[in-house]
């Protein structure tokens, strides 16, 4: 019988009164709670007490390092060149990790994406690319390193073994109101990503009505606490606050976003989603001491595509199938005529799931097919009856609830959009 | 399938914000969580986020009403004579309930004590009277209201039936450090007491170290909400705040205690439980409508003790049987002369605990023999070698643990201790 350094229910209440845990208390805790000793409804009232009295920043240090022990750590010390990876807090159309990976690879940086799937109305990197035929998102640890290694760049499903108390109480938190803490969002994220082995890391935070954070304060506050995190765990870290209130691109869901990710890699696709692979590449390179490299040009030569075409069948992928295309359609068009003041990110992202690209359960699966074309931008000038989006989806019976989704998600408006004049707000380092 | 009229997340996060909860809200998470359809973690973090967000009076009284809701209620109207009752909120030689509610039922007002067993360092009523040679605890409720009609007094086990979502919340608030919650307790107790159908109710808050409220201030409010529930209800309402500083009376542990509270019947005893026992008995018997009434001469006359007598023998035991004596006494001496100032309630009912008198776990057995007889009480003068208490156990290899909890109880001061004047403090209507 193992005596147990502390008692739950004193942690709990230290907490609940406004006291600052201590290391040794968080580190007893989280491995406790790994252990089943400290139960989900004590981890469940310890939750809600930091969501209410906030923790200190060397707390959230302590407690990310807590999750990190928790489980395996990935090392890419073996590898010839550095290491850098991209984390989004999650976003609508949000597929850049597809042109991103290969072609920061293209400079001799490697990246190694461990990724997850999408849950609600934000879709998943490891959906997207399932809609590749042939891909497989497994790979082993062993076989992470001799890709990154042998190709520059992988995208792959993160390990179970990576802050195993995260797993279990990441699922906790969902069912009992704990999700939007910084504290709890923040060591999340990073003992994931510091687990994970990456020397640097650009965290790529969203703010609007598609993202988690609805407000610029809020996102500064997170990506501040994560970067003080990433650097004090020795991780080359910065991040980027960047616009979501309108989705990325002109395409969500799945195969539709490998499309446009393809489109990107050819030298084409749309400004934006080109603009914020660029703002991100070139700053996971100068976290890995590339500052004088002309990124754009990777995407027009024609290197950043080799990089994806060999990244894709090294996962016994092919990437040049025709990508699967949706049996129904259905046009939604302009009520009027004027300029499109608004395009909602998240009226956008739930049309989509609803269409089937997203699941609503862990075990839900999602379709390849589903998802929405947009046919024109907030800014752009739209005349009565012209296309504005078309929705696809297998199974046409999803149509009526997408739509009706979609009731609010427009505006046309007299006057010119306020627009963003950059996708990227800020930069924080 | 039942379609929920709540998403417990959604109640979760109302409270965790600091909103009001709803009455519908409260009816329904309630419900859910008897029904099992709100989790035990989801009601964990509610329960912290009402700990530490506090509730309003009118969340307080839908919540207690909710909770009776959750079980059986009982209904005393047959009965020819009014009822009255009282709860204590618990301490060290507390064996108040037991000449009260014969002495009580003197004045044909009937009084049903469903009582508890004790859990930690405060004794429960049950415990006490099983140490009486053949009585029985438990009763069907048609057997309570024919000894209520026939001799006016009860002292049973509390049915489970009754404000059953209370059984489950007071065990998840044990764990996950949400007991000690002005709102939480108010409901717990006066959910099980209205719910028990009592028209009178005088509530006995203990304050100081063996009192689980330890300020005035606290226990104040305390008294005042949980007064305030009970007048909602319909149910004849009013508190005292009592000292619990130092144990009542001189005796603590099971057998120990009848056997003081049989002298408070035979017109002796210790005078602060023969006061209290008369304050309260006052109360009770204003609440029923009977203010003038001479309770001491029950006492002096014997008509208490024939109550007590018969009420013992309802439930099959016998009174006039000698108690079980302790085969193991340890004597505590003073170690100076002069007056005691000190006697700490909490290190006398540990140590009490700590002979056998208590359980630590619901399952455990108690010892009939166990507990501490006092030999001065704070205000007395006392010499050194003097005896101060005898501690009694069926199993001596108990002592060294129950002496080591009695290290700071005790001060022998050359100053006149600061004795309360009254054990009674206020007095709260």
């Amino acid at each position: 019988m193992t005596v147990e350094a502390f008692d739950t229910v004193d942690v709990i209440a230290a907490k609940r009164d406004g006291q600052a845990l201590s290391k040794e208390q968080i580190d007893w805790v989280i491995d406790a709670y790994t252990r089943g000793v400290v139960a989900e409804e004590q981890m469940a009232a310890l939750a809600m007490a930091i969501f209410i009295n906030d923790m200190e920043p060397v707390e959230i240090a302590n407690w990310t390092q807590a999750m990190i022990a928790s489980g395996e750590r990935m090392d890419f010390s073996s590898l010839t060149r550095p290491t850098s990876d991209k984390h989004s807090t999650g976003g609508v159309g949000d597929k850049i990790t597809l042109p991103l990976a290969p072609l920061v690879a293209v400079f001799d940086v490697a990246v190694p994406q461990l990724s997850g799937r999408g849950l609600g109305h934000t879709g998943g990197t490891l959906d997207k690319l399932e809609s590749i035929p042939g891909w497989q998102a497994g790979l082993s640890n062993a076989a992470i390193v001799d890709q990154l290694e042998d190709i520059g760049a992988v995208i792959c499903a993160a390990g179970t073994g990576l802050a195993s108390a995260d797993k279990k109480l990441y699922a906790l938190r969902d069912t009992t109101s704990t999700v939007d803490c910084i504290p709890l969002i923040a060591s999340s994220i990073m003992s994931k990503k510091i687990a994970e082995g990456t020397s640097g890391l650009v965290l790529d935070v969203k703010v609007g009505s598609g993202a988690f954070m609805k407000d610029l304060r809020k996102a500064r506050t997170l990506a501040q606490t994560m970067v003080d995190l990433g650097q004090a765990a020795g991780v080359n870290t910065s991040a980027l606050l960047t616009d979501m209130s309108t989705p990325l691109g002109l395409t969500v869901g799945n195969a539709l976003e490998v499309r446009e990710s393809v489109e990107v890699l050819a030298g084409g696709g749309p400004a934006d989603v080109v603009d914020l692979t660029v703002a991100l590449a070139e700053e996971m390179l100068r976290l890995a001491g590339k500052t004088d490299v002309d990124v754009r040009a990777a995407l027009s030569d024609g290197r950043a595509m080799d990089v994806w075409k060999r990244m894709i069948r090294a996962q016994n992928g092919d990437p040049e199938a025709p990508l699967p295309v949706a049996e129904h359609t259905e046009v939604v068009t302009a009520t009027e005529s004027g300029v499109l003041t608004k395009l909602d990110a998240l009226s956008v992202g739930v049309a989509s799931w609803r269409l089937g690209a997203g699941r609503a359960r862990k075990e839900d699966p999602v379709q390849d097919v589903a998802g929405i074309e947009l046919h024109a931008k907030p800014g752009d000038s739209v005349t009565a009856g012209q296309p504005l989006m078309t929705l696809h989806t297998a199974t046409p019976e999803r149509f009526s609830r997408a739509i009706a989704s979609l009731d609010d998600a427009v505006e046309i408006g007299g006057d010119a959009a306020s627009v963003p004049e950059s996708i990227v707000f800020e930069k924080i380092t």
